[in-house]
């Protein structure tokens, strides 16, 4: 259909078997519209009606909020041709017709916009609703609630004046619910509410259909503008051009007695994935009925009745042979959509009506299923099953979770920082966690934030706790990073850590209790909560298999420790992308090394303390080789700054001091000369490597010792690439690199033992990226930094980011940019980087470690400029596996 | 000559009126043997000789230290060319040919390398000599000297051996000095020295002259690689690869009695560009002599004998023809090259010799002064005169120094961080020294180091001395940006505050005593200094007026207060290109609003604070605008983070807290949620006006009223700017423009008058360069804020780059980039941002502004790549109009 028909074209009928639209007319149409017309087509029981398009609602806005000309008669005519098809008349006062009048836009916005039900309704025409339906109480509570929701929706009468009225109505007859009022009582009601509205709108309540459906119309036209929509809108990207249709469908009542129903199914269990129909229905009631929550709906299936020890029939039982109608339109609907459907239906003395069709909502295990089963039964593509699963959502399959049956005492709410749930006691000091998890305690570790010197302690823990710091903050990042289960901004939360406790909502918590914390919604809860492990084989398996085999980028993983490694691997990780060596030194009896080194005076103290660091280096790589097998790993040299080994403040000085027996004075001192007004730009990365060689030397050393024994020990020899953080200049690349080289003839001489390796860059800093040209004669690879490259780029530290909430409200940047690459600037310079560097060096190996890595939109993006791998924390591995797969198939498309 | 030719040819003969050479086979020839050349075919009296090219040093260099196959032949034939010239011959006992033997480079490395004088003496010769001379003691003092200087150049004994010989043998006679001694003397002196040899070398002193030859001619090229030739070609940039040449020269004496005299002189005066000529002569003297101070020599010249008050006869006066000779050579030689000359001159027994000729280095107000008067003279042209100044060196014409005259006592040695010297009396406290300067009181102050809080007291102060910090610490930048003399990281300085006074040395000086600084020396001095004050007009007024003539770019200045304005506008700026609104907020009642409004917990109090700062901004604005005429005024709305503005420490707190009324512990608190990891990339800049959208709108209405005021009482409209700092993103610019333009008009409505102004952005983060197409889109001008460029495009923070001095000495960047702009990163950036913000408006008016906008390399980028303006402090203006017409002349080439 061209643009030409939709702009002529203002409403489409559809029903009996025709219809003037189609499920392809989903923009113009909206879902519903679209699918109500497709169902027509396919002849399914669908009352009629008509949609008028969403370019009818842009008219309308773009004329000033003012219904476009024509529209009038257009309707008319479809008006016309609904009475014919159901031969009913509106307003007819002996068998008239009925309408509702709902929103419809291109994606679902579910009850952020107005709709309208029983518009027809007047004094005269509820007299024939009452005689066709034989229910005089069911045509008058109609009607009653046919004024409360259009004077509502329509002219703007609060549901209060409403509501009051019929409270006062009930208490001065003492009436206990709305089921105790009989049809007198509704026609009494009804005269009431009439009332309200001549008092607040000084109008009478219309009586003509015509007048009462045009407001209608524009009434749900105007909802498209309401606070609620355009909230929802922004949340999910919607854009306010798109409009929203009006359908307006014969109404068809579940609550005619009981041989009417109502109910909702989708075509496959939507939690579990289970093929079969499932869903819910209630005999004698409307859809409101349901979603208010009133009765209790009954299972449709007697399989699910079973399962779910429902005393009431199903509808299988009650109503067996609109189950078997419903059970074979689903199953048609779903070979249609070819994808699992989630419908509405309501039966009409004993005739069953589809109301609506959409494709169903799911939960990732189900959505595997689902996906993997239609690839079986030939339904669907591997391709598409492997687009159909959002990558993003993988993280629940891939952690613990509480489960879904256990009671929640919930303490505390923060933000949902890192997935996964953990149960263990309550610790508030790094190092204590270390000691405890060491003894084999599952413990949580309660901060008010965290500091790089926690990371032994964060690690140890099963999960991290903060009162402080938002999404990106320290403890955010590193929990993502190391998988752990993270809650971070608990704002209610006091630490007392002298008293050994923390307090929140007036609930005391001591150090050594159980909690329970649910990284995945941010709760932190009492008590120790029972817990579902991942499962990894199934549907979970065989769609990542196919995706592997679909997909061009490579994923390794971000990891140091053996058990990171371990995890990645098993996860399905290539290769290591990125291992940061600093973090290998946090450990407790390390950073007293470190820390010596830090204070030595002169080159040859420096190396002393080098020369204490350099057998536990070494086997921290041979751990890493021998886990990786012949895979790539990614060595990055030491990166940050010297200070952040050393303790801050005269506290912790003392502390250190003491347990260490280095002089406080000298600690003081070196923290003091090293301090730093912007340490993300200073003294760090090659600029060590550079002022510092000694302690590059040693790595390097460590590197190829690890790899000699390694190889000496399996027979394989590791895959080294040793990586040089935040270059900027070629010079620095070509000072370091003949550095290690170095070393590794130092090595080959004193073993007689070759190692291969290649040494690479992070390009992390704009200058790398502009210079890529002059840096790739020198590196062997390339690997993004985006995190400092996104940086340094915006000019934004992401520690002090706080201003990007209201950045984020403003829509100045798209995402936030720490989360999905800034691709416009950021991914601009990767560009320019690549050409640059590529023209250079053809074979150039490039890549992306940093939190971007993991991310499916980023993944898309580097599909797109072709990069050779993706490298993320171990958790994301899977996510990227998918994300990557997805990216190379809808880039052939 | 073709490279060819220079491969074929190694040594140029010349001499006699003829020459191989010419001055244009410098590279070739080095500068003497080029020069020497050039004085031969001119005809001038130049001692033959011959000089061996720079190729023939590299080819002895590539093949490892061997002189090529065929030099000997080669030079033994120039060597006989000479012989016949001279009519004397080597090694001849009656009348033997000596000469010298120097390097020579293609640029002038005073004394780095080695040289032999008298060769050719030996035992048989040195008779010859004294027969020739008629003078023994003179031969054998001069073949003594000749072994000392070719035992320590060609055969390695160190000079210690032959003067403890002196030394003894002096001791045992009793004799005083060298005038002591007779022939008699030198003769055993000599045998005593070729023993020393024989002992230390193991072989007897050469006889052989060829020999002698030889070895020296190797000693030359050896010394090319020597330690300290090496440190001065790090220091000068000087490739190694240009190589040495070396010059055999006959021998003349200007030692040969009292006919004969040597001397050195300019063809005007080097110190005042006065037009005569200018120098100094020795009688009976060899060049040495005059080098070494044994003697003071005499001006050559009668009228600078007068001046000078010599009591000894001038050469004008002593040798009338010798120096009428002079003077005509003199001026023959600089009307050939076209530039003042540096000659030197030896007169053997009556008869003039022109040794070498050079241009003549000169002092700044020299060179103006010469370049204009050649100019005069039709000499060379304007565009000419233009290019012989060096535009950096024009710094010491624009501020007071101290007389060279006075006696200098030197308690402390900095960094010469700002330029200019001055005198006042020691403040250690800014405070005070604002209040004292207030009274009319000449202050330095003197700080352990500064903060921006300081900016008052540093304004306040002539000049600034700190114990910490380097050449871009905030106490240099600032002082040079508000040309304030200043000494940076005098390191031995010991500040006492409460005591009020600081040591050095052992030296104590007490608050209120004078001091004096030498900020172009790094000086401080104890006492009042002599001041000379700058002298503007003359050849230097008369050249700046060349130079604006010829430049395309325009020049403005960064300027806040109307001092700053005023000596902009006097120095020549066409425009305030950055008016750092911040600087005017940290006056001392001042910084209180602006810390209540910090302090405001709600829009309404914030508000109230920034009522009391519109007044006083708007007073700001009016002065600037009365100053600036109808030239552009570039206003930068509030740039810094606000924790800039509130005090750090508690005692700093406790001190405010008592000043202010302001709660302490409401100024802790604020202080800690300010506190940012990296403030440089933090909430500040146009974030600020994001997320405080009142200040920014306060500030714009400043500027609107102070415009209308003085429009209102000067009749002329100011030429307003408005710019917003640190976009990074359309959309905040979008958003900020709005905010403005509804000030604008909501000024416009209250007093009926129309304000013309443009809005445009810094392009000072790598983002804003990437998506300048877009931000054009919304920018009026571009003005590059290369300080934050060239910090996030390099990652590298400013206050932290410590490791730059080892980087400097690795040579990673061509150049300090906070000095001069990294043309192949940051300037690349600044490329793609001006081609993407041109293509999407083809009239966006470019700028720099910041520190590089004052260095002349990188105003010669600015012309390079098609800047409408730099705009740079106020005593960078003269040096930015020179510099932008030197890129013009040079871009025309």
């Amino acid at each position: 259909m061209s643009e030409m028909i939709a702009e002529r074209q203002r409403t489409y009928s559809f029903g009996g078997g025709r219809a003037d639209g189609a499920s392809g007319l989903r923009n113009l149409l909206g879902g519903k519209g679209a699918n109500l017309a497709e169902m027509s087509l396919l002849g399914l029981p669908v009352p009629p009606g008509f949609t008028i398009t969403t370019e009818t609602c842009n008219h309308y806005y773009a004329a000033g909020r003012r219904m476009p000309e024509g529209l009038s008669e257009e309707a008319g005519k479809a008006l016309e041709a609904l009475e014919t098809l159901t031969g009913k008349r509106f307003g007819d006062p002996s068998n008239p017709l009925l309408v509702s009048v709902r929103s419809g836009a291109r994606a679902s916005m579910p009850g952020m916009m107005d709709t309208v039900l029983n518009l027809g309704l007047g004094d005269a025409s509820v007299e024939g609703l009452a005689a066709r339906s034989g229910d005089r109480r069911f045509a008058w509570d109609s009607y009653r609630r046919f004024i409360q929701m259009y004077s509502h929706v329509v002219l703007g009468v609060s549901h209060d004046a409403f509501e009051h009225a019929l409270e006062v109505y009930k208490d001065e007859r003492d009436f206990r619910n709305d089921l105790d009022l009989g049809h007198e009582d509704w026609t009494e009601i009804v005269a009431q509410f009439q009332d309200i509205v001549l008092r607040r709108t000084g109008q009478p309540f219309p009586q003509d259909p015509r007048t009462q459906l045009w407001g209608a119309i524009e009434a749900v036209f105007r909802s498209w503008m309401n606070d609620r929509a355009i909230f929802y809108r922004k949340l999910h990207d919607i854009p306010e051009s798109w409009g929203t249709a009006v359908t307006v469908q014969a109404m068809v009542f579940g609550n005619m007695g009981l041989k009417s129903a109502t109910g909702v199914a989708f075509t496959r269990n939507p939690s579990t994935g289970e093929n079969a129909i499932y869903g819910e229905f209630l005999i004698n009631a409307q859809g409101e009925d349901v979603v208010a929550g009133l009765r209790t709906p009954n299972a449709i299936s007697r399989a699910a009745r079973a399962q779910l020890g429902g005393r009431e029939p199903s509808m299988e039982e009650a109503m067996p042979v609109a189950f078997a109608e419903l059970s074979a339109i689903a199953a048609r609907l779903e070979r249609h959509y070819r994808d699992m459907q989630d419908i509405e239906f309501t039966i009409e003395e004993g005739t069953l009506f589809m109301l609506q069709t959409r494709n169903g909502k799911r939960t990732t295990p189900a959505a595997l299923r689902i996906a993997v089963d239609m690839v079986g039964e030939g339904l669907i593509t591997r391709d598409e099953a492997i687009l159909r699963i959002d990558a993003k959502a993988l993280d629940q399959m891939l952690h613990p979770t509480i489960s879904p049956n256990y009671k929640r005492d919930v303490l505390a709410i923060g933000l949902p920082a890192s997935p996964g749930a953990a149960v263990g006691e309550v610790v508030f000091d790094p190092d204590e966690a270390a000691t405890l998890a060491a003894d084999g305690k599952a413990v949580i570790l309660v901060r008010v934030d965290t500091a790089p010197e926690d990371i032994h302690g964060m690690h140890a823990a099963r999960a991290i706790v903060t009162a402080r710091g938002g999404m990106t903050s320290h403890a955010a990042v590193v929990a993502r990073g190391m998988g752990r289960a993270c809650v971070c901004g608990a704002s209610g939360l006091r630490i007392d850590e002298a008293a050994g406790q923390f307090s929140i909502g007036g609930r005391v918590v001591r150090k050594g209790e159980i909690i329970s914390v649910d990284g995945s919604t941010g709760q932190v809860l009492a008590g120790a909560a029972q817990l579902v492990q991942p499962e990894l084989s199934g549907p979970f398996g065989a769609l990542m298999g196919w995706a592997d085999e679909r997909r061009r980028l490579r994923v390794r993983a971000n990891a140091e420790t053996p058990a990171d490694a371990r995890m990645a691997r098993d996860f399905g990780a290539e290769g290591i992308g990125l291992c940061r060596t600093e973090h290998m030194f946090f450990d407790h009896e390390r950073v007293a090394f470190v820390r010596e080194m830090i204070l030595a005076d002169s080159l040859a103290d420096r190396n002393k303390a080098l020369a204490k660091l350099l057998p536990v280096q070494r086997g921290d790589f041979e751990a890493l080789f021998e886990i990786m097998g012949t895979r790539p790993v990614t060595i990055r040299l030491l990166d940050p700054p010297l200070h952040e080994f050393l303790p801050h403040g005269e506290k912790d000085i003392a502390a250190v001091a003491e347990a260490t027996g280095l002089p406080a004075s000298a600690l003081m001192a070196r923290a003091g000369e090293l301090h730093e007004s912007n340490p993300m730009l200073g003294h760090r990365g090659c600029r060590l490597g550079i002022t510092f060689p000694e302690i590059y030397d040693m790595q390097a050393r460590a590197i190829f010792e690890a790899a000699g024994a390694v190889a000496a020990r399996t027979g394989f020899m590791p895959n080294v690439e040793i990586m040089i953080p935040l270059v900027s200049a070629k010079k620095e690349l070509d000072i370091l690199k003949a550095n290690v080289s170095r070393v590794a003839d130092e090595c080959r001489v004193a073993t007689g033992q070759e190692i291969p390796f290649s040494v690479g860059t992070m390009i992390e800093l704009p200058r790398a990226a502009l210079r890529a040209g002059d840096i790739a004669l020198a590196a062997e690879f390339f690997s993004f930094g985006t995190n400092d490259l996104t940086q340094t780029t915006l000019g934004m530290s992401r520690d002090d980011a706080r201003f990007l909430k209201i950045y984020a409200d403003l829509g100045i940047y798209d995402k936030d940019p720490f989360q999905t690459l800034d691709q416009d600037g950021v991914g601009d310079l990767m560009r320019i980087a690549l050409e640059r560097g590529k023209a250079a060096r053809p074979v150039l190996k490039t890549g992306i470690c940093g939190e971007h890595g993991g991310d499916p939109a980023t993944i898309s993006f580097c599909e797109e400029i072709g990069l050779d791998y993706v490298s993320c924390s171990p958790f994301r591995v899977p996510i990227a596996r998918l994300a990557a797969a997805q990216a190379a198939i809808l880039r052939e498309k």
